[in-house]
């Protein structure tokens, strides 16, 4: 069976995306004088298509993105106020309360009981050891792991640090792209439990998905069940 | 001896806190019309230390506290170029080549194929991961540790999940606040390498480290011969 159960942390275990379109409301509130709120978001995905390389994921890169999207909306006339709104939600939301999805805090305690857990997320350092401090699943997880991209070879890695055979390791996430695909790549089992809310970086083709060889879940809640059978069904 | 020698890297092993005072001097320049360079560089030593909690250290949460300090100075009079140009810095920070401090290729190359050595540092996982790429030094390294904080209990957890006694313990930096206080704390050894540029949140008050039981060498180049008198002395 397998020796570590990996977890995605943001739409995996707790509310991420919604907090993130949150603020792109409130930006496309404060810019709504110059661009449509349809303008906004497309200019929005650009700059952080633009700045991932440069800056990687999470809130100071997203506010940075914002602010760049700011200055492109409005053609350089942002005004010193509008700025310091557009900072200010930087720490709005570090401040924002962590809200673990449902089911998730019963799923993690249980399957805790019974296998190695790894928090296994990708994102900015302190933005990611915040949200777990503050989710309160710190106890149950074995293993911490913030990465900084989820290619097959960031996974590739910590399988060999672990010294962990692919085929004993189990990722679970929200994201083919990030979470599922690679782990299929490097040899090892994934299950996909999709989130309404998928950033527009995050989404894959289906027909690339398709062929791919990985478990779906509707909810977090099945996941011990669906362990017990596989355990069974392998043996 | 020591099983695990472990390296900061800012300052320690390559530039970094001189890339951060030619920002602050660009960015004295930009407001130049509004403040004078002395009462910008006191308002973003102001900004970073509140927003030092919110963003941690690095190159995003800088340009954030530049962009804050920049709307502070001007009292709301900064214009959209002038932001633009403050977001440009951040790019500029992330383009700059890596710089080796002296003697540190030679005598990471000795000392690694004596020790296994371990790069320790603070920041940003991007921020830092990029730099030792381009330094070139990391195939010397058999350990990365990027952390949020070097407090005593981040050193302790490393020494932990390494299972390794503090006193075999070594590490070795420029900041007595990061690196060698905290380090000496949990009964471990350290070598402090000072250096001519020290961020002002990484000083300490001198007679605060003045009771502390730790090693002083001018130049990394001295510590491979050190480390031979070390052995000697001990055994």
């Amino acid at each position: 069976m397998f020796e570590i159960i990996a977890f995605d942390a943001d739409d995996t275990l707790w509310k991420n995306e919604d907090n993130y379109l949150d603020v792109l409301h409130k930006l496309q509130h404060i810019l709504s004088r110059f661009a449509s709120p349809a303008d906004v978001e497309t200019i929005l995905n650009e700059a952080e298509h633009r700045n991932v390389p440069y800056y990687g994921y999470g809130i100071k890169s997203y506010i940075l993105s914002c602010l760049e999207t700011a200055v492109i909306a409005t053609k350089d006339q942002l005004t010193s106020k509008e700025t310091r709104k557009i900072l200010d939600l930087g720490k709005y939301m570090v401040d924002v309360e962590v809200e673990l999805l449902d089911h998730v805090q019963e799923a993690i305690e249980t399957l805790s009981s019974k296998y190695a857990l790894m928090l296994l997320t990708k994102g900015d350092l302190l933005d990611q050891e915040r949200k777990l401090a503050r989710s309160g699943l710190a106890p149950h997880f074995q293993y911490i792991e913030i990465v900084s991209g989820k290619q097959p070879e960031n996974y590739a890695a910590i399988l060999k640090r672990y010294q962990i055979e692919p085929s004993r390791f189990l990722m679970i996430g929200n994201s083919l792209r990030s979470d599922i695909l690679p782990v299929i790549a490097i040899g090892g089992q994934a299950v996909h439990i999709p989130h309404a809310s998928t950033w527009v970086h995050e989404r894959v083709d289906p027909s690339e998905a398709a062929h791919h060889d990985y478990h779906e879940l509707a909810s977090i809640q099945m996941l011990p069940a669906w362990l017990e059978e596989y355990k069974h069904h392998r043996h």
